[in-house]
Order: C-alpha cells, then structure tokens, then sequence
C-alpha cells in the first residue's frame, strides 16, 4: 500500500505542477532522498573474437590505433547493466530494456528534467537494472565491425516517435514545449556499433536473467520483439511490461494475421506452438499512446503505431485464446492522454508509472 | 573527520578481506545504504549537424536505415553524464573522467565486483558526476562519420594498462586473478563512435562545468591532457586530480623538456605562456602506480609509462616553478604497491581513495 500512497502522491504534485509550472522532482517539491543498499556495474553475455597465432608483448606490445591483431582477443556482443537496489527492497527487479536507437538513459532523467523511471519504480521499492543492450551505449563493444554514417535523421525520428509531424508537434502532446528538451531528447539517441542482431541480444538478456534470477522485464519499442523472445529462452523472465512494442508479435504458425501497412500487406512473425506457449505461462502487458488513428494514414509516423497496435490486439486475443494473460492498454482509453512513443518520460509520466505500478500489484508481482 | 573515519573503516575491511577471501562490499561486511539525495542524467555541450532544405514529413517520414537527410539535423559531440548528490553533500562535487577506450564505468564496480570510486566517493558525501565523453558510450552520436573495425587488440591492452606482459600477470599485481575479473576488464572497453577531436572533448567538459558551476575534475590516462585543457577553458574547475595521465603535459613555449622514448626523441606539447598560468591557479595532484621502471625497457607497456612518469616529474617543477601546486605521487613510494594503471579499480582501490581523499582535505577541497 506504501507504493500506491507514493505514487498517489506523485501524482497530486503532478497535478499541482500543471498549475504551478515546476516540474516533479525539482523546486520546491523536491523529492525525499532515495535509500540505495547496493549500487553497481557489470557486463553479461557476449562472446570472444580470435586471430589464431601468438601475441609477441614486445613486438606487438606498444600502443597503436591499428593493432596488428595476431594472437589477440576482443570479448564483444555482451550487455552492460547498471542496477540499484533500494532499502527494504521488493523481491522481483524490473530490468528495464531501451528501444531502437536508444540507451538506458531512456529510464533516467525525462528530456524536461524531471524523474524518470529509474526513479520513480526506486521509491516504490522495486530493485532497478538497467541495461544497455550488445552493440549500443556502454556495451559497443561489438566482435562485427561497423560504418556509422552520422546522417542527419532526427526530424524522421520526431515523427516515428510521434512527438508531431515536423515541425509542428501534436496538439495537447504531453512533451514539454522547451527548445531544451527537444534537445536533450534528440541527444540521448546513440548508433549501432555493431549489426544489429536478434540473437546476439536475446542471448545477452537471457543471460543476464540467469545471473540475477527471476525479474520483471520491461521493454520500449524495438526490445518488445526481443522481450518476447528472452521470455522464451529464458523461464526466469516473470512478467514483461512492454511499451509501445515494434509490429514483430510473435504468432504460432499458421495463426498470424495478414494486416496493410502503408498500402501493403504485414504479416507479424511465426513461431513454432512449443515456443508460443512460453508467452502464455507470464503476465503481460502492453502499452501504447496517444496520436494513433484508427483509419490508414498517410502520415508514416502514425501509419506505423496503427499497424503495430492493431498486431497487439490481434496477438492479446490470439496469446489469452491459447490461455495466456495479455492485457492491452491503450493509453487515451484510460484516461492517460498525449502520450508519444515514450511513455517513461513523457510530462504525464507518473501516471504511467503508477498504471504500471498497479498492474503489477494486481498480478501479485510487487511483494 | 567523518571521512577519515569512513575511509579508514574501509581501509581496515580491506585488510581483513585479504585475509578471509571476501572482498569490501560484499559479503557479511556489506556496507550501509547510500542516501542520494538526487541522481539523474543529461547531455551537456555537443554541436548540431544540418542538410540543407526542406524535410517532408509524409514523404521523409518512414522509418528507414538510410534516411534521405535533406532538411534534418544530427544533434552530436555532446558528452553524457549521470550524477549523484548524496544526502549532506560537501560543497565541491567530483567529475570523472575517463581515458582512452573507455567510458564512466571506469568508476563504477571494479572488475572484481568491489565498489569503485563512484560509491566510495558517495560514501565520502561528495557528489559525483561521472561521464561519458563525446563520441563514446551513451554519448556516441557523433556528428563526423566513423568506421568501428572490431581488431582483437586486448592482448596489447593487457600490457599497455600494466596488468603484466601477455599472458604473465606481473608479480604482485594489484588485480585479480580470478578469470571473470580479467573478462569483465575487458568487456568495460567501449570503441570511439567518432574521431577523437581535443576541441569537441574540451567543449562538452567545459559546457559541463558552465552547467554545474565550481568542481574537482579526476582524470584518468588520456583525459589527464584533456583536464589540462579544459582548466585552461573553464575556471571554475578548481582542482585536478589525475591518475596516470598521458605524457602531453602543457609546457610554456621554450620550456619542454627532450626525453627519449623508445630510443627515440620525445617532446611534450606547449602552449603560451599566458595559458600556462591558469594551470597555476589551481591545486593538481597527479597519480601514477607501480611497475614503472627507471631505465629505459624494452616492454612497452613499461617504457610508455616510465617516459610519461619522468614527463610528469618535469611538469610538476615547472609548473611550481612558475608558482603552481602540483603534486606528484608515485604510489609504491608512499606504500601503495602493485597498482596498474587503474588505480581506482585495483585490489587496493580504498587505499588510494583513502589518499586523494586526504589530499583533498589537506587543499580545503572538501568542505
């Protein structure tokens, strides 16, 4: 009860903040000190690159940026994971998953400044593990090389990400209107350092899964595909709350739907029965925002979550007909209105959370 | 006085887990709860790239790997930085820097899993800001393009960071033997996303210390000539401390030194006179470990660090010469023995915390 008093809370000085323009988590409602019983780093997974010989240290010992790699290695495609565990900690962690592009800054500070879930799930007692996944942020080091072209691509991004449609952003979007948080969301975007890969991935996820045993899994748009995936290689996954996940839902063979996207058909993956059934042992639930029309658009970054939302609800129906647990919340259907494709940092982000808080109780998740 | 008595409990666990086999912060001598008043994460700093023209957000707006960038921008050369501010915080916060290859985690859990500086730093009450530099880490979107080649190269690293000569630990290393330590060294390496460019690194730190007002910098390896810069950009860096820093000190014009390297001449950088002096305004301590030799070696992971060591030695008359206050410690000469160069990582990481520590207090930096 202690967690919804705090997010209850939370929200009371969300509401305040609308009339008085201070952010949660800054001025004068400054937030309680968090209480951290254990901090701290570390890789998982990954895999080694070998070139056969032997490494001579004299010979090949002396710093060069173009190494002679004869006998040496490059241990790469691991995660990082940064995680927090407060005092009096609930059992289960939340393992938060960036999307596309993303690191996990996606969990910390919003754009605005203000607490993002990092934060908000520490004061709701919940152990916090948050990773950048193989090839991306502080885990880049990647065994495949890579070009990174530094193409300018964020006003396609702000469309994606259904902030607006450049330059013009949605009405009532709940993304603050400050130039600087345009700019610090545009500048928590980070490259692929390696190729993107689905295995390399879930292999790093699972992994991590195995070291800290069971845990919630939370996962953002491009990771949805890859959580449902680490579920089913891995039973320690528990739950998956995911937001606003890509189109890639995976169906038992022969039960996908075929939908139109942007004009031509989309058929969401297949998977054999034996694997689907993993997705249906788990509570999950499903996210998405606001700006998502009904009717086919010309407009790409609302076609996209169109097509992706409608794969959902085709999935909740198909994964609870097989006896699974899904649950699908379409934001504005809640009353929970503006939101982008970042929910977590998005103005009326202690809402979510404590939507997401309360789903969790409920599914017995947060003891 | 509470930090003396707090780095000295630690330094007391430190000798029994020499003895019992469990290291200082785990186990049954399990530290306190961390009380963080704040924590959060921003970019600072960074330039933005623009394509000329328009951009059309129905004919641009897909998602597509290789956008058409007409009329978009690339916001880069930011650095990223995650903070904490504990409860009853001294006046002057930390800001980590990292070294070559590398990125904030330099700080975080040791490769052993011990707590790094970041937490002992914590526990001291001084705020911590740790970053990762443009081009590296969850700062990686670079406005120039690169290429990653993903060389084997470790083999060289093992011996340019004076853990030993591939494959033999030096004797009395201060790092674990355990193999899973060595992988993790490995897996905190992070390649650069762009060209190391001085001026963008420089720009984003001294953006930082715009941004946060007065603070000590701690370097580390290439950030160590960085620092120097940025405390000539930016006065309110107040003090430096800097482990194992490059040979490119800053000299005054017609004051460099001639060392030899490798049987070749080597010369430190200069700068005018004018800039110099702004490195005599603040207190400096600079740090280098053990298994440096005197003479001249024919291992070069020992002959670099014997010729920077011998630069610093230079550097630190001059600038004293000049009215500066620089100090230079060779740990095994004030006891400190077996260090790598990653002092702040090493199996003896709270005694050289427990050092800089006194060394700051001795400065009236921590207040």
């Amino acid at each position: 009860m202690k967690q919804q008093r705090n997010l209850l809370t939370l929200a009371s000085a969300a509401l305040l903040c609308a009339a008085c323009a201070v952010p949660v988590g800054m001025g004068p409602g400054k937030p309680a000190a968090l209480a951290i019983q254990e901090q701290g780093s570390f890789a998982v997974g990954g895999s080694v690159k070998r070139t056969p010989g032997n490494f001579d240290p004299i010979a090949q010992g002396a710093y060069t940026p173009t190494p002679n790699p004869q006998g040496q290695t490059l241990h790469g495609d691991h995660a990082y994971v940064f995680y927090q565990v407060p005092a009096n900690a609930r059992a289960l962690p939340l393992v938060f998953w960036h999307g596309h592009g993303q690191s996990a800054k996606t969990w910390e500070s919003t754009p605005d400044g203000r607490e993002g879930f990092q934060n908000i799930f520490l004061r709701e007692r919940y152990p916090v593990y948050l990773l950048d996944q193989p090839r991306r942020g502080r885990a880049a080091r990647s065994i495949a090389p890579v070009e990174i072209p530094a193409t300018p691509d964020e006003q396609m991004w702000f469309g994606v990400f259904r902030l607006g449609a450049w330059p013009d952003f949605y009405p009532g979007v709940a993304f603050s209107k400050d130039a600087g948080a345009l700019e610090q969301f545009f500048r928590q975007a980070v490259p692929n350092t390696g190729p993107y890969d689905v295995e390399v991935n879930t292999d790093a996820v699972s992994a991590l899964f195995t070291k800290i045993g069971p845990g919630i899994l939370v996962t953002h748009s491009q990771s949805g595909t890859l959580g449902w995936r680490t579920a089913i290689k891995n039973p320690n996954v528990r739950a998956i709350v995911s937001f606003e996940p890509g189109g890639d839902f995976l169906f038992p063979q022969g039960e996908a739907p075929t939908l139109t996207f942007a004009g031509r058909p989309f058929t969401p993956p297949t998977i054999p029965l034996a694997d689907f059934r993993q997705l249906t042992r788990l509570p999950i639930v499903v996210y998405y925002g606001d700006n998502i029309p009904d009717q086919p658009s010309a407009n790409p970054g609302q076609e996209q979550w169109r097509v992706f939302r409608e794969a959902a609800r085709r999935w909740r129906d198909t994964v609870n007909r097989h006896g699974g647990d899904v649950t699908l919340v379409e934001l504005p259907a809640v009353g929970i209105r503006g939101n982008t494709h970042f929910p977590m940092s998005d103005l009326n982000n202690v809402d979510v959370a404590r939507h997401m808080a309360g789903w969790l109780q409920q599914k017995g998740l947060g003891r």
